[in-house]
């Protein structure tokens, strides 16, 4: 048998045919969302220049608001994730709840004591105003029109929802990647607001190195034909940047874990036994990324992927504020600091810069870290071993 | 300004409208190339089962073979190496030699005193047969046709060489990364034709973390349009596959560096200065990346990339050996193993693995660790570092 001769395999299709916003939208079913109109009839103006004439956010939230609304607990979710932190997958929910180990009666977040509120971002697609929802103008989706959103956008929409809800101050606000961008961003811009904060696998700047993974997954989505520049949102089923958005989370999907786990995991076991191996059979490892990547493109909209990808690469504490420790020094409440050992996007480095600044301007900070071979990842798996220091931590601040 | 006024910054196109193959073709400038059939009329065999009918290797080297032939020292490339490890670029190199620093007159592999001799890989394109050749059949490039090549296949392909240049036993075989995996392959399949061999930054199996990048670089290539299922060489110019090697270039490019040395060298500087930072402005590691991406393109071949990349991930020291364990008993000579701390790609665990496998075989081994910030691509950039333990180490060998 010659090369020429061998059977050409075709590459396994990536991407779904279905709709291809990926988007909660309006009339579809809510599940436990919550909504709230934030800009309460004024424009909400964004800090890079763009305005949302109409601002929504979609949150949960779980246990009961205390009458002096001194037990709530805000909640930050990360680039893909949504309010849904607690709760298992149904109708309006496709994914179970990101903590649920973690949030519930008598566990670590407990609601039969705290109020706990978890709000999807403006940018994102699971309820909350973002690039799918309509445009006021005409009534299609914002798409590529959707303007750049900073964390700092983010936490004001928070801020805005926690005066209609009543809360002055929150007991802990909690994040981990993105989310603890958030967490130390409502730190520094309300001080007065927030009474600890719990930051895990985050940074005080996204680092080059995470820009450099965020542009790969945009480019991986603008390569795909299907992308139509943003304006897919009309295409047939089967079209859209299915493709390339599954690339994208496939890519982030790596190095959201590391060398170890898939070792572990993975080994060199493939997918099929064969007697030879060909250009196109997979490792198994090779099957569970394309499965990672379509599972995404199945609940996720392609341009709030974008717009929150650069929403992270914008994360810069110090920006406007004379610098990170100059931010820093605003702080006023005690902050919990989370590593997890294994981390290559947020790595220990970046936690521990965080702690060495809040330590050097005088602030009340603890940090642990997670000893796991998860990477990235570990914050939203290592449960037990996050457990202990979250509940000790935030039953520590409702007793002062 | 809302939102739909911002003006709309298109991305930046990825990819040079050039010849799309990339690879060298007879007629063009050979520079220091030189050629062997090494299939000596017979086909040949490739061990997952497809058939070269002619094999032409493109090989350099530098130094005079001693009458004995006991000076020769073969360098084995890396996945988008070529045969021109030394010198500088210029007519028929579009690239200086990878290893420059370390082969010359009174370098560490000292060219007055051994014969140096690097190879172009089959299935690569820079002279040797892969998928940009004619095939023998209709002369059109082998493309899509072209059959899985293995390390082994490599291997006995250079071995092919050795017999026609009359080295019946290198003095040292050298490699980083895929260049390791050949020279660990020559110590287990030819130990009485290797005196001694230098093995960094590789593995004795390609780990699953590796696979999967890998995939990413499989898919952003085949995501593109202009792969034409891999038929894109007679495409015009401007058409071919050249978005996604560029991204698949992009994506490999960070993995082989690290979060530090982006960080020293990046920080969070942007392209352009701006007052408001928009969706497609780039942060100058963005710039780097995309530079990094459009340089590969110009010299490499998609499909090559795509072959030497199915290459890698099959490569295991241990396979139908009855395990690594066994395979490693083969080795004979001594062996020298580094390692780049900050490697996150072929981690410093696995080159210990290799280190410990070798010294429980009871094998002469030796195991530097190269303290660097530059990841994986320390190998191609601590001259300085390296140049000690190879240049005492192949003395060594060459004195015994």
């Amino acid at each position: 048998m010659t090369g020429s001769e061998l059977p050409l395999q075709p590459p396994t299709p990536v991407g779904p045919a279905l709709p291809v916003t990926g988007a909660w939208m309006p009339g579809d079913d809510p599940g436990r969302r919550q909504f709230a109109v934030i800009n309460q009839g004024r424009p909400f103006a964004l800090e890079g220049g763009g305005v949302l004439p109409e601002a929504t956010v979609a949150y949960e939230t779980w246990g009961t608001l205390d009458a002096d609304a001194g037990n709530a607990v805000l909640l930050c979710h990360a680039l893909t994730g949504d309010a849904h932190a607690a709760g298992p997958s149904g109708p309006g929910h496709p994914t179970p709840g990101w903590w649920d180990e973690l949030i519930g009666p008598g566990k670590p977040l407990d609601t039969d004591r705290y109020f706990v509120v978890c709000v999807n971002v403006i940018g994102g697609c699971q309820g909350s105003t973002g690039p799918a929802s309509a445009h006021p103008d005409d009534g299609r989706p914002w798409g590529p029109r959707f303007p750049v959103v900073s964390i700092r956008d983010i936490v004001r929409s928070q801020a805005c929802l926690a005066e209609l809800l009543g809360i002055d101050e929150w007991l802990c606000v909690i994040g981990g990647s993105m989310g603890g961008m958030q967490a130390l961003e409502w730190t520094v811009m309300f001080p007065d607001r927030v009474r600890s904060s719990i930051n895990i696998a985050s940074t005080t700047a996204a680092s080059p190195f995470q820009i450099g993974w965020s542009q790969m997954g945009r480019r991986a989505i603008i390569n795909d034909p299907g992308w139509h520049d943003g304006w897919y949102y009309d295409a047939e089923p089967g079209d859209g940047p299915h493709r390339g958005l599954a690339l994208a989370r496939s890519i982030a999907h790596i190095h959201y874990r590391s060398d170890e786990s898939f070792d572990q995991r993975f080994g060199r076991a493939t997918v099929d036994k064969l007697d030879r191996f060909q250009m196109w059979d997979r490792f198994q490892v090779e099957g569970y990324l394309d499965y990672q990547g379509d599972k995404l493109v199945r609940r996720f909209d392609a341009n709030s992927y974008l717009v929150l990808n650069k929403t992270m690469d914008l994360h810069d504490i110090g920006r406007d504020r004379g610098g990170v420790d100059a931010a820093l020094g605003r702080v006023s409440c005690p902050t919990l600091v989370g590593s997890v050992s294994s981390d290559i996007l947020y790595t220990p480095r970046q936690q521990q810069e965080l702690v060495a600044g809040l330590d050097a301007a005088g602030k009340d900070v603890e940090y642990v870290m997670i000893d796991s071979v998860h990477g990235h990842d570990g914050f939203l798996m290592e449960f037990a071993k996050l457990a202990p220091a979250i509940e000790q931590f935030v039953a520590d601040q409702a007793k002062s």
